[in-house]
């Protein structure tokens, strides 16, 4: 399996911290040391989640002659920032690229959702009902986030990704699969209540946010050692790390366990802040060029709920 | 693949078409005429898409001593009624039965996530990821209707259930998945509009009923042709038809499309409405024991957004 190309979208909106030093007295540098977020991107009067992923969708495929969109026979749609449960955006993306007749499904495992989406594409390869397949992963969560809550209110953003999958190799340039580690951890610690997203109800919020920060370093640490001991490597021969886009302060966490140094981290938490689903892989698609021949890249998730993964890529 | 058990939770109160009446006026006979539904259950306060999916799960675990909770390797949820997107349903159903670090994931294909959920299993168990699955399908549609929505605010009931399935043979009564079609219909008709659920907009509403009812009739009936004509079977052959429950009308179409008598299909809209993808699998657990050896089923569904699939299954 191989990843062919990734392309992300973002709003056109910037919010800085210095419009919740407005709303709520939360100072830019307290939210800097905090979080490492400075700014993020909030979607405007219109979009949402199936829009979102519409445009990160016709932008991959523009960047990928070798994959057109006639040939995908599979979407795996991914978010827990709905904009429509039934009318989801896969089948929303769907109906923008024009294919008919393909196994189409979205999916929520919180800010995981990237890596389970991919390892459901995995399976359909395996079965032999599928072998070109567009994974998008999107969220809203300005539409769901209450910006005055001084708790979590300042560190959501919105954005989409796409990715193009295929079974066999496209392209020399593709990206190996190498492996792939998916697992939920909803027993663990306060993974029912640490943060949610109850739409009827409350939204978006992290009333245990500590508990999340334990679970995220240890879950993310021990699955990239998972995975790469489970292939014979070591950290020496891991040449990028992206892990979650949740907080600054959880990646060098991560990267410090793994005693891996800051540059080998690719982040963008700094101009996005969590963008749920879509973090890892939008940080994917801005690292695609710089990743060389025979480089080895480890995408490490943690969500909410709670839920954790790794995927190992190879140039 | 093997279904090897099957069990529904449905809450207590049950609400009758003469609450209709008295909200909008409109008579029972009404209801019944174009519907088929006499009444339908509602959750309880306290009660949403987790705790009837735990529920569900605990059922299903009781009757199989051959399938003890700590052998399931996988679970998959599904609704289009979320209590919560990060907390999901199959992260409560890990929860409450205590097994760790297996793949688990909730996913949306509205109406149809029921057959999309088995089609994933199907492909973790090709991968070799697992062998011993859990499925969980809940919708609490009372949730997001409105109920003085004269249009649909009728149709929708809540209720759960949830399907032990194998990759290898547990017990002679097991139902072996002989095949099994999904697709997603995004680009057909009024599909982005006609049935939606915006979460923070407008809730669940069916503005063009009749494109749905259109679609819904012509997609059930031809995948279900499909589904037997690719296995060398005719209409004769096939024992029992489940469809989605979505309009007892929807049905009678397809069974008359198909050339099939009344009584060969499983049907619970009357007792239940409309249960979203919930419904075929509630009305399985209802079929089971009828089943005798050698019979053939096949499960069809349609959802919103749009989306179809068909099941073929044999005891």
């Amino acid at each position: 399996m191989y990843i062919h190309q990734v392309a992300a979208y973002l709003p056109a909106q910037v919010i800085t911290n210095e419009h919740f030093t407005r709303l709520n007295g939360l100072s830019h540098e307290w939210i800097i040391e905090r979080t490492g977020i400075r700014e993020r991107r909030k979607a405007a009067v219109g979009e949402n989640t199936n829009t979102m992923a519409v445009e990160a969708t016709e932008r991959v495929l523009a960047d990928a002659p070798l994959f057109p969109a006639a040939a995908v026979d599979l979407i795996v749609g991914a978010t827990y920032t709905p904009h429509d449960t039934i009318y989801t955006l896969a089948h929303a993306v769907q109906r923008a690229i024009g294919v008919t007749d393909i196994p189409v499904v979205s999916i929520s495992s919180a800010c995981s959702s990237l890596l389970n989406a991919i390892e459901i594409v995995e399976g359909y390869f395996a079965m032999g009902k599928a072998s070109r397949a567009l994974v998008v992963v999107s969220e809203h969560n300005t539409a769901y986030n209450n910006e005055q809550d001084t708790v979590a209110g300042h560190l959501w953003g919105d954005g989409a990704a796409a990715l193009l999958i295929s079974k066999e190799r496209l392209s020399p340039s593709d990206l190996l699969v190498r492996d792939l580690i998916t697992a939920g951890a909803g027993g663990i610690g306060k993974a029912d209540e640490a943060v949610t997203l109850t739409p009827v109800a409350k939204g978006i919020i992290m009333p245990y946010g500590k508990d999340v920060f334990i679970h995220a370093c240890q879950y993310m640490a021990r699955v990239t050692q998972q995975i790469l001991e489970r292939n014979h490597l070591t950290t020496d021969e891991l040449n990028w790390l992206i892990p979650h886009q949740a907080n600054l302060r959880i990646t060098r966490n991560v990267l410090q366990t793994l005693g891996l140094p800051e540059e080998r981290a690719v982040s963008n938490i700094d101009r996005l802040g969590n963008t749920g689903c879509a973090g890892a892989a939008i940080a994917l698609s801005e690292q695609l060029e710089q990743i060389q021949a025979g480089e080895r890249v480890v995408v490490t998730v943690f969500g909410g709920g709670y839920s954790y993964g790794a995927m190992l890529l190879e140039r």
